[in-house]
């Protein structure tokens, strides 16, 4: 079975340092919840990750379809459970890409592979949490 | 219902930029993958996700325990399932640390309450994958 190992070494007060395959990710939490906001929130990086994961399926699938775009990004909005352990159980994920009119029904398909065949985070993600997905298409 | 929301833009080829609350998260996949490895593989940041969040749980418990402890840090050994999609199915957590004896007893009671009460991004994982934890002191 294939695996993936990641170290993470506590720096100080509440900041963590992963590291990921030489690429070093730092976490911390805000001043208000006792950190000193010296890197990003270990619970939103998984929105990051979710993002991260489609959006190379849907850049993969639109490369081999010749397909051109241009600003493409995602939005990830996650709604938190009220009792802890705090999860998220609604999220919504929304694709936004500028692309001709004639190729949106190829981005449908590139989502579409993403989301039902390719994205193991988004996959993950749908045994928590209930995952919608939008496309905008930008003017 | 408090949300969390994450703004992640293409970058190119198959690298984005995620900014999680004014921290910017590069990721991208190997050359080998048909990246430029600029930055982290979106799905193992889950996994770094995971140690973050269990990690700032435990020194904020043996912080109000008065525990003084160095050298922490965690492993995070993840298998993957063969098929696409691919998820974390199998996930060992060691947490690594140095503790005098009599307190090796609160690390644990630390651990456990992140585990079982407070850690949301492992209440995530065990909805798709089997979560083991692990404590070593070092010597």
């Amino acid at each position: 079975m294939a695996s993936h190992s990641v170290s993470t070494v506590f720096n100080k007060n509440m900041a963590f340092t992963a590291n990921i395959n030489g690429h070093d990710i730092v976490m911390d939490t805000t001043v208000k919840g006792g950190g000193d906001d010296s890197g990003a929130s270990p619970k939103q990086l998984m929105l990051a990750s979710l993002a991260g994961c489609t959006g190379m399926d849907v850049v993969s699938v639109l490369a081999k379809m010749k397909v051109a775009f241009t600003d493409f990004s995602m939005d990830v909005v996650a709604g938190l459970t009220e009792e802890h352990p705090m999860i998220y159980n609604q999220v919504k994920l929304t694709y936004k890409i500028k692309v001709a009119e004639a190729d949106q029904s190829k981005v449908e398909k590139a989502v579409n592979l993403s989301q039902e065949k390719y994205c193991g985070v988004s996959a993950m993600f749908r045994a928590f949490a209930d995952l919608k997905t939008e496309i905008v298409y930008l003017p």
